[in-house]
């Protein structure tokens, strides 16, 4: 930004707070691209102190030893530091950061999609109130521009539903057993081999990660808030090698998706967010996106569908974010001003799970006698479920009814697969997975 | 954007000059959405005026008759216009139009690739000048967001390279001989007949339109100034169905496409944008793109790879970029803040095309003799020219060879082309073909 009041020759100080993968690469970025940071912004950027855990570890940086602290409060305390990157992660101590450094009139950029998704509310009204930025690009998809895209470019349209593959070491688990067959557990041990995903591998396996990003998508998307308890969340831990070849079967694949949806019911608009298995067509843009790639797929009124694809996570992809938003940052402080930290005029209610609109795909392994289709069908028709392909595979003991149901309410599918269960002819039910990604 | 200075309850008044497809759909959308836009920006937004070249035309949109006018100069002199949307398109008098409501005080939104790629500077120069703001997402890619993408996200990145699908009349047309195996005169009918071409196609055909965006994404990702006559370019004219099945025999497609790239030279960094036919391995992303669908692929230090895909032109998804614009220009406004129309710091040289580094595909019908090939190859080693793939097909009279060259300058290239024309057992060169989207 540009104005009239702009000082000349000003110097804007930077505190990272974290020098992990991430923060090493910012750091090290920041200094060696000084120059061209300067002429981007129109002052220079100055390194001030980097907040670490412990001093005296080997860092592959270059910078100057004096500049590590490890009391990060003083860091953002001291008053003179323009812009806090937060790379820490993590809810505590990581708010308490945030909003010292607000309160100390910092602007803020942060990759933190957990904090933001769990309690964004109290650092966007801190922002607002001290009259600072917070930026958080680097918290969705890593390096794919997306909150921008969602906050900026697409804000004169109406977006109605993102779809999105945005967690990288799921998107990897699920390709290797799409391609090579492997069942669930095998391919996580190959993906943790790899460093594809961490020896915990809970929060990204239970769909946690995912989850945070779909609440911070559809906040975005849908001009209102939504934090991350009002996120369905299911993992990929229960998805089999027999629901890969059962997608396979169908011309789809299967993808952990966040599901952000724009709702029209009959008691006003609403929003929903979820975070579960699908299968998706692999005529769907979003199917060919393989290995650790992230993407975002986004149907609005008037644009259409558009896609954002990318490198989802990583030291430098990371950074390239974090480092866009410092600009950005950076050009509002010399123009003194701030952009919206959050938009919710539109205050929207938020759908139960129960209530978003599916499709079910249900393998289920019965008797081969007669009257059986008869019994399940009714099933369905009990709950108001309409079948749109059924298809029988094998014989005798091993007769398997393939079906795939037209779009319904999640709950009334729910209920047929729990009502399906109890039948005497079915033996079990070795595959329910929801279908998306066509109308 | 957000000050204290921001005065309540405040009104902006836009004026729209062309009211075509686009402009039709944004007029009908500020108006159906008034009251969201409100929402959004922090103020209304007042259709003041629609600029046409005739009155009295039956228009599908609900305005009152007397916001239309003919004299769209006395629009923009008005004074109190606060916004200028300009989807008139070419030269003039849309230049001279822009100038003018920059001059009255007016920021401007507009889509005109043709005028932004052919004298941008002289817009930008005034923009600055006039200290207000000139944005144009919807120049370059339609719907898609790529402008605010390589101007704000990657803006703490270095790009090396952009490659585009920015046209989606050729990509229709290429698809479709791709798909059903058509020549070049008959996709275009078909083309034409279902309105992805217009009656005279040369803009599209002849890479004009590419050549445009080129110069903008490629001005925009190198912080220098790159216009149309800097673009090198070739159209898809020339490109035949033997074309096409040779792409498909190396597992590649044809597309057209537009290529920046940021070159390390002995003399230092440099520049180049081109426009032409290329095969693309279907294993690259850009290679899934069908239709009218356009597609950006940037690849950049730290970000690595990310693409952007989506609609590339008609009138909701341009309309939907255009009023993007109107909302980020209107908070500036609000702010009386305005953002750098261009950024052009790094003041690069442009590098010929001949200095461009590319690989060729070259299908050569020759004399099934003895010392053939011994001939061919002492061509390539002239020009220092590397093979990297050379099969024989065909005996007699229809034997030919198909080389695929490592990168090379593209002068030596094509010299060694020139070369291989002028061979007695030469009896037709019957494909060249760039080949790009693998290192």
């Amino acid at each position: 930004m540009s104005t009239d009041k702009q000082p000349p020759g000003r110097t804007l100080r930077v505190a990272l707070l974290g020098c992990g993968v991430v923060g090493t690469e910012v750091a090290r970025l920041l200094t060696r691209d000084a120059h061209e940071f300067e002429k981007r912004i129109g002052a220079s950027v100055e390194l001030a102190g980097i907040a670490v855990r412990r001093l005296g570890r080997e860092r592959d940086i270059d910078v100057p030893a004096e500049l590590f602290t490890t009391d990060a409060r003083a860091l953002v305390s001291r008053g003179d530091i323009d812009i806090v990157i937060e790379v820490i992660g993590g809810i505590e101590p990581a708010r308490d950061l945030i909003l010292t450094a607000l309160d100390h009139g910092a602007s803020v950029v942060t990759a933190n999609k957990a904090l933001l998704a769990e309690d964004g509310a109290t650092l966007y009204e801190a922002a607002t109130k001290a009259e600072r930025d917070i930026y958080f690009e680097a918290a969705v998809a890593g390096a794919i521009p997306i909150v921008r895209p969602l906050r900026d470019s697409l804000s004169g349209d109406r977006v109605q539903r993102v779809l999105g593959i945005v967690n990288g070491t799921t998107n990897f688990i699920l390709d290797a057993m799409t391609t090579h067959g492997q069942g669930f557990g095998e391919a996580l041990d190959e993906a943790q081999r790899l460093g594809f995903a961490e020896a915990d591998p809970t929060a990204d396996v239970e769909g946690f990660d995912a989850a945070a990003k779909a609440a911070i998508l559809a906040s975005l998307a849908f001009h209102t808030r939504v934090t991350l308890g009002d996120v369905y969340r299911e993992g990929i831990s229960d998805v089999t090698a027999s629901d890969v070849r059962s997608a396979k079967d169908m011309g789809c694949v299967v993808k952990l998706l966040a599901i952000c949806d724009y709702h029209h019911t009959p008691d006003g608009p609403a929003v929903s967010a979820r975070v579960h298995p699908a299968m998706i067509p692999l005529s769907h843009p979003l199917a060919s996106v393989r290995g650790a790639y992230n993407a975002v797929f986004v149907e609005s009124e008037s644009a259409g569908q558009v896609m954002f694809y990318g490198p989802g996570a990583g030291g430098a992809p990371t950074a390239s974010a974090v480092l866009g938003d410092v600009v950005g940052v950076a050009r509002n402080r010399l123009g003194n001003v701030f952009g919206p930290a959050e938009s919710t005029h539109a205050q929207l209610e938020i759908l139960p799970m129960g209530r978003c609109r599916t499709r079910y795909h249900i393998a289920i392994d019965v008797d081969d006698r007669p009257g059986v289709l008869a019994v399940i069908a009714l099933a369905f028709a009990e709950f108001d479920v309409s079948i749109k392909t059924l298809r029988q595979e094998g014989h005798g003991s091993d007769a398997q009814l393939v079906i795939v149901t037209h779009e319904a309410e999640d709950s009334a599918l729910s209920a047929t697969v729990d009502k399906l269960r109890e039948l005497d002819m079915v033996r079990a039910i070795s595959s329910v997975m929801r279908v998306e990604g066509e109308s």
